[in-house]
């Protein structure tokens, strides 16, 4: 947790009036922000009085690779950004054209284009709302190049170009009842509003000469990504609930015989001698020797990570020291800690250093942090350190993943897990977050915004109706952040669908094979903010294939005349180079929107199309994926993520030249920071049609790959 | 719309500590609330400093009725009635037993018990959040008689039953892990709890000796319900949103032709200049003589209902008088009104008098009062009168309904009328909700529903899929409140579906002829506050078939073990004596759940059973009706509901002694209040097994019935 003094401590210019565009005056009774500059191309301005300032739970900027990525200018007409404060609420309201796009905004399922909808951003499980998700983050960013932060730990409003003042730039005043065909359901506005319920809030205002630098920036402003420990890139199984050590040796051996790659174990509320609430001590009878157990485990170089959830049973060991730390409400019936209060963060960092992570647990996942209202405290509940109860819940998995990444940031040991909630300034935590619901297009969905949130995402697998949902739903996971069957519930085995286990287990270890292209993914979100899973419409030369359908009035479907927006929500690209391209149960072909330049297919070197919309028919065995002109694609040839010796099959498609800056280091600590790292120069020249690959080691640390192997994709 | 003075002048009675059971003592950091007796029965508490008061929406209390209704003690321990005012909230507790089942909070489409649910009360469209409806009033009903109405413009948010507190006397803890059966997703809890965010807020309580006791006296405190002029209980047609006057005469002659009964046509948006926004000015292509039109419609002895919305086109003539009182956004690009402006209410009455209602309009089907929050004004937009949004638009419904409630009832003339959004203290006002939403199923349980929540609901029907879906949904509208084909974009008629066209026809005329039992029924919810459609949980002997299911941990379908409740929400009582079971389309057999005693069908007059639950196989033409033993049901033996010299046709069911208070007058005017009208006794005695019917005529004004045939249906 970084002081908020730091922050304030950058250096601060007002805005220049010759940076200001003076297309046009503002009649309101809304007052001009003042924008200070607290980074190159990051502005800040703060009305009234916050109480928890969610940016206090996040690393601190990245100061150096702010500067890195330039200096723009503030993006729009400061005299159209306004504020106002009434008795309850605080209101900003932001310029917007007509044909600009907004992305962002959290966690969201069912669309990326966020313009003309209302949100109310509220951290809860996914469903209902606009708005309510485990991560509603209040941040969006604009097609134009420069994205906005609502900081407030409150449920922010947002009315993104919807909600017409009288004195705006209205549309033209069109008739439905005449029926002419300007006619709006919604008619588009020249605003974004938002709005808290409270006292103060701060705005942030992020340049960026595109969407992906704005992202870069916000990212980078929040501490940058996370570096995963090499160990959370590889295949995760959580066990059955009321599983015992004796139940995870054997799941062990089974997949040894099964011959499916294993890295972490997922003890779910089981190991615990009470869960709902939770006690967090082992289960004596499940658990009988933790130590033991855990260093079995890291003998089989297995790493475990524990569920949990917040609230703490009156018979946990934890339950007398956090007691004095606890709201007004229970959680079934169990205490719920006040994590604002620094020795409440001391209860439970000692309980779990002491139990857990001594003894060699890798990590968390933190559930219910999330929602339901039924569930957790109301709104009006009351916390010792006097915040208000709904910003507690906004923060609640922050404050947690906050509070455990700094732990294990200090012990120089990468942790990496998961969590049901998250919000601002998440992007350096090491936490994943998933769902309870679930449906495989909301997924994808899902992991295309989450990179415009500054998020981890996983569509983990938790059972299917079918062996081609089975599939299918694995080839997702695979190319996602966190590779994990979760089968707390089901019990179910990667081969528990026996005529597709060779496939399963094929994309499973593709993913672990493209671990050295990944990982060097992962250290440019650490070290640039570069989102290693991302929307296309962050990569460069895409043009999103949206368009209006509908709109035909009928008094039960459709009284509005409203209309929808087709948008791709169901690709994605993975690092620079390859567009992944998931295929969903009974799809016998799928549309594929390819960017400007030639595209190839990742497992022919085929080349497939350049800027436009293609139909495949991808068969079951394969998720379709398709490289970028000119990529390298260092890929392992073993399974052994640990071994530099070796040999790196580098793939090369396409006939541009190209290169790729290959990242690698001990995978698990933080002496990357100190230059503990090796960076192999991979590059393809052409010269008179004929192909040429070099590679060159430097700061050799014994994190270079010797031997390579070129593969020419496309001759 | 009444004073408030006038209802905080009613003699104020501390509650004496005699009457508290001193069972329990609460340590909690809330206040104890200090109640002052309102009315018999009726006790209410103010916290802090409330904005805009609900209740000054509503008609003044019929304090001779309450008097009536008796005195019975406050209904539970006041020390266990608490409050808190924080920062931001007020916050109310009030005590639940354990086995306490809680019912109301408005028009909910989806169950009738509220327990174990927390409802954010938000007046909007149905759908997605708990308490988001068009009439979200925050008055519940316990099982144990009494009834709490929560009296704030503010979105109350309300924990019922869940959300324990620490200091709570909590159910024992259970563990979840350990596979305890006892172990509750939503642990029961032992208190109400609500809040808003806000200054203050009123509580009433109403005592009661059973449910029904509860909401009349709950209706009576809002001013008892409305008695509809007759023709608003007649068959009415809503015409095609393009139609002309032409149109609507040529659509008369059809009904005429084929033999069908009208009362009311609706005129759509198109009647209108201009509409989304509106010009409340007639169209003058459409429309170009409004008062021959008008004329022609009396002559002809059909009543003209025109739709609205309330949003002001920059070509309305009413446009620039509104102007000065509207707020800070528009809808649809229409400015909107501060209603709570008494000056804007002027506006509004003088157009509408001089335009609509001098000419013959009969009444308004005011639309888009409720939401959504795409196209309504944000929350944070502000408003002339300086009061919030959100509470203007929690009470816009409400505050039109009141506004021409009261005008109508100043020319001495009964309106009725449709709206979509209603909210607290809506018994009297002259209106009827419905909805964009189609679900027939959900239909009737609003309709169940809406009687806990002193309002009116109609089930409409717009389209559907068959003719037996046509049949089954025009059978549920004719046992509602009002009989309406809603064809604005279909322009379907009644015989639309040509094989079931009698049928048809036969439900309607069964409804008109049911008119004498039906307004007695809705004269005895005018003086008495008993609603004609009711719930059975309102019934004496109906014990509701609640019972749990569910609760198999499953990690898609069911992540957390809840169990659903199993209620009967798809039979209702209308009047004190017909049973009412509607039937959707596909449904061969149906249980019906009788109260104690014998039930006999309506139809045949055969005993059914008797206080049991029974499986029928309905036929297509008949909606399936059920009477009480000795009841008196009296129908009209012609379709003409003026006509008191026709011979009136008394129904008698089962063997005991029985009588009827008829109730008649001129069915337009408020005459009635200065005691013009005809009660008509009617009583069937049993001696020695034989059945002898008497009737006499009381303060004989011309609308007592002078010629009766007695129908012994179950001999």
């Amino acid at each position: 947790m970084h002081s908020t003094f730091f922050r304030f401590c950058l250096i601060i210019l007002c805005i220049q009036p010759s940076l200001i565009s003076s297309a046009q005056t503002f009649i309101s009774d809304m007052d001009q922000m003042k924008w200070e500059k607290v980074a190159p191309g990051v502005w800040k301005t703060t009305i009234g009085q916050m109480d928890l300032n969610p940016l206090d739970y996040s690393a601190s900027p990245k100061m150096q690779a702010l500067t890195n990525l330039g200096d723009p200018a503030f993006p729009f007409n400061t005299e159209a950004t306004l504020s106002q404060k009434t008795k309850e609420r605080v209101v900003v309201r932001l310029p917007l054209e007509e044909k600009e796009k907004i992305y962002g905004l959290g966690l969201e399922f069912e669309s990326i284009n966020r313009r003309s909808n209302v949100y109310t951003l509220k951290v809860d499980h996914y469903g209902g709302v606009k708005g309510y998700t485990h991560a509603p983050v209040p941040f969006y960013i604009s097609s134009e190049g420069y994205g906005v932060l609502i900081n407030s730990a409150k449920r922010v409003k947002i009315h993104v170009g919807v909600g017409n003042r009288k004195d705006s730039h209205l549309p033209p005043y069109v008739d439905r009842t005449t029926g002419g065909s300007a006619w709006q359901a919604r008619p588009t506005s020249d605003a974004v509003e938002a709005s808290i319920q409270g006292e103060g809030l701060e705005v942030y205002v992020f340049s960026g000469a595109s969407p992906l630098e704005v992202v870069q920036r916000y990212n980078l402003f929040c501490g940058g990504g996370v570096l995963p420990p090499k160990w959370g890139l590889g295949f995760w199984h959580r066990m059955h609930t009321q599983s015992s050590d004796e139940d995870v040796l054997q799941e062990i051996r089974d997949f040894e015989e099964n011959n499916f790659p294993l890295s972490v174990i997922g003890l779910e509320p089981g190991w615990q001698s009470f869960a709902y609430p939770c006690s967090f001590d082992w289960d004596s009878t499940r658990f009988p020797d933790p130590k033991g157990f855990l260093n079995r485990m890291t003998e089989k170089d297995i790493k475990i990570n524990l569920w949990e959830n917040p609230y703490v049973a009156p018979s946990s060991t934890m339950y007398d020291p956090i007691k004095p730390y606890t709201g007004s409400h229970t959680v079934w019936l169990g205490e719920v800690p006040d994590y604002t209060i620094p020795e409440a963060r001391e209860v439970l960092l000692s309980h779990h250093q002491k139990n857990h992570i001594e003894l060699g647990v890798s990590g968390y996942k933190f559930d219910e942090v999330d929602g339901y209202d039924q569930w957790l405290w109301p709104d009006h509940a009351t916390f010792p350190s006097g915040y208000d109860a709904v910003e507690i819940r906004q923060l609640y998995g922050t404050i947690i993943q906050n509070t455990f990444t700094e732990h294990f940031r200090k012990q120089n040991q990468r942790t990496y897990g998961l969590v049901r909630s998250s919000y601002v300034g998440a992007s350096n935590q090491s936490f994943v977050i998933y769902s309870d619901y679930y449906g495989h297009k909301g997924y994808v969905t899902a992991l295309v915004n989450s990179s415009l949130a500054g998020i981890l995402w996983t569509p983990e697998i938790r059972s299917a109706n079918s062996s081609e949902e089975w599939v299918r739903r694995f080839q997702t996971v695979c190319f996602s952040p966190l590779m994990m069957l979760n089968a707390w519930s089901s019990g179910l085995k990667p081969w528990s669908f026996p005529e597709v286990t060779d496939i399963v287990r094929e994309n499973i270890e593709l993913r672990i094979k493209l671990m050295p292209y990944l990982y060097t993914e992962f250290h440019a979100y650490e070290r640039e903010g570069i989102p290693p899973f991302r929307a296309m419409v962050l990569e460069r030369g895409f043009e999103s294939a949206t368009k209006k359908v509908g709109g035909k009035l009928d008094d039960v479907k459709n009284p509005y005349a409203e209309q929808a927006l087709l948008e791709v929500t169901d690709q994605y690209m993975m690092g620079p180079s390859i567009l992944v391209a998931p295929v969903f149960t009974g799809e016998t072909d799928r549309k594929v929107v390819l960017p400007a330049g030639n595209w190839y297919d990742f497992y022919t070197g085929d080349l497939v199309g350049n800027g436009e919309t293609i139909t495949i028919q991808p068969t079951l065995d394969k998720i379709p994926l398709f490289v970028k002109d000119g990529a390298l694609i260092p890929m392992l040839t073993t399974l052994d993520v640990e071994d530099a010796n070796q040999t790196l099959e580098v793939r090369y498609y396409g006939s541009k030249p190209g290169s790729f800056q290959l990242y690698n280091d001990d995978g698990n600590t933080f002496d990357y920071e100190s230059g503990e790292f090796t960076i192999t120069d991979l590059a393809v020249s052409v010269k008179k049609n004929k192909l040429q690959g070099t590679q060159k080691v430097s700061n050799n640390l014994g994190y270079g790959y010797k031997q390579v192997e070129w593969v020419w994709m496309s001759r």
